[in-house]
């Protein structure tokens, strides 16, 4: 039986037109990569660039889109035809299909995890993480960057549970490899205003006290608050947050990017400095290339019971190309086992 | 009689070595200035460059400073003879002083604020609020960066309502006078995770509740919720958070650019680049001069009965020079009576 990854074509700002590109450039990519392609049966026979690699997909037809405006309960409640809900329902019941993957409404994708796919037994809440990138390029996790608006001491220790089980899961994912030498034992740290002990508020307060019981007790290699600045130190494999603050961080990010880029751009336009331009252009480019989120290209929900993988609206080919190889890696760990397992060790 | 700024000679990283070639900076650059140095007497009288504008500064003589690690309100209470301890005593009990600026300690200074300088009647809490930069150079104001750690609704309300009377009370500090065809009504937003009106969590929810009827009431121009990618676009002039999430904007913000700072220096290295480099240069450092947090100097504790001017702890002369001429334009107006003007018509 060949696994699948399930990819929902309509979802995206751009929709097939990223969606299926995407597609054959996955599995142009990963020869052992098998999808199953939910969307509109016509558009996706029509597309010439996927003939030479249909026979490693499966189409489930739907041309119901959920839209990004409409409220996600609601829309995965009624539009049981949509590709958001057929594809879940696939992931939940087909033992063949190991994750699913959706540029779609974030809300809707986030709902569909908890409502059909469900839980792992034991963990309170699912948490969106993504990979950011650091100074030395292996890269931190950070969670949750949306999926939770308030959460509790408990919620936090989860997510932090759950992310050392994802890291440990697949060391290679945090480009571990290139770190032979280093015991693989992810620092998960917790996201205040300050590095010390007594930084913080209410809820960072005591989640930070249990965290540091777990760390007494050798199930969690805590290494205290940190601040917002050194996400991309190296300092941490693992940033826990609560969503709210997850999701300030991750946009803010994004935003000085954006105004950096700007800056760069304006900074060497104009005749005078072409011929630096023209001689800086391809470091520039790499180096562009390197900070884009397209590198990652999704955030997993970590917690349901199958990979949810959640690409960002705007992703173009390439991003969704390296969200639907993150569902494939998922797909093919353990989570639900290790998951369950962290987190029932906590009691 | 002569209106002083309180420069706290002693605090920061680099202590009088960067606070004193500051204070000459701004007392060049500004004719009507005075300042009290509060610090070492002996330090202050060596230092030549200060000679020829000695008669604008009064010097309160003190050796003792607040450390980066000691607990802030255990050190407001028993080091009386700190220089915070002295500036603030200076800047409650002397007409002639209309501010205090300092790179010491954050605790020492928000408590000393608090403590020392008092709230404004009728301010809940008062908020660290610095103007960060948008593309188009206006810049907006966004509070609390870190001075209250969990929030009720009526805080967010509050600084809502503080950050609008300052705004309005000097419009060219936002470079406003750039302008002169836009009424000068700062448009508020609230930080969440989205810009719909239903996003957010329990407490933005509530305040978004209270901060619309204001707008209903004509009290305040509150145009909606927005994400933290957009608090450079120009569309916000006041960002409202509570200071756990506001730490979060404005330190994810440093680290950001530090990170773009390094690979751009990354890429742009190596013999083979260097022709491209030297033409470049020139732009390049005004786009770091431009993107620099230099430019704004410091932080205002909005709601204390008169402004105190926290500077970044590692600022350099030129951070430290705007932060001394923030305090004196910010003494300068009207703030108390503005503010409690404004809280007032709440109720």
């Amino acid at each position: 039986m060949n696994k699948k990854v399930i990819l929902d074509v309509l979802g995206g700002d751009h929709g097939a037109a990223s969606t299926l590109p995407a597609a054959v450039m996955a599995l142009k990519q990963d020869k052992g990569l098998n999808l199953v392609l939910v969307g509109d049966k016509d558009v996706i026979s029509a597309h010439k660039e996927l003939a030479p690699v249909i026979d490693r997909c499966e189409i489930i037809h739907t041309t119901t889109n959920i839209g990004m405006n409409e409220h996600p309960v609601e829309a995965i409640r009624t539009k049981k035809d949509s590709s958001i809900c057929l594809g879940m329902d696939a992931l939940r019941t087909r033992e063949d299909c190991t994750a699913f993957v959706s540029a779609g409404s974030t809300g809707a994708v986030l709902t569909g995890g908890f409502m059909k796919v469900g839980r792992i037994p034991g963990v309170s809440r699912p948490a969106l993480c993504t990979k950011l990138m650091t100074y030395d390029k292996r890269g931190v996790l950070v969670l949750d960057l949306g999926a939770n608006m308030d959460c509790k001491p408990e919620n936090l220790v989860h997510f932090a549970i759950m992310a050392d089980a994802y890291w440990r899961a697949n060391p290679p994912l945090m480009n571990f490899d290139r770190y032979k030498n280093v015991k693989p034992v992810p620092r998960v740290a917790l996201l205040s205003v300050g590095t010390e002990d007594e930084k913080g508020n209410e809820l960072t307060l005591v989640a930070f006290a249990e965290l540091k019981k777990l760390h007494d007790a050798g199930k969690l290699n805590f290494v205290g608050n940190m601040e917002a600045r050194d996400t991309f130190s190296g300092k941490y494999d693992i940033v826990v947050a609560d969503g709210f603050a997850g999701n300030v961080l991750l946009k803010t990010l994004e935003g000085t990017g954006k105004l950096f880029s700007h800056e760069l751009k304006k900074a060497i336009s104009g005749p005078f400095v072409l011929l630096g331009k023209l001689i800086l252009a391809v470091r520039l480019l790499k180096m562009k290339k390197n900070l884009s989120e397209d590198a990652t290209g999704g955030a997993i929900l970590l917690g349901c019971k199958k990979p949810v993988i959640k690409a960002h609206g705007n992703s173009g080919a390439r991003a969704l190309c390296n969200a639907i190889l993150l569902g494939r890696r998922a797909g093919d760990m353990n989570l639900y086992g290790e998951i369950e397992k962290a987190i029932g060790s906590l009691t």
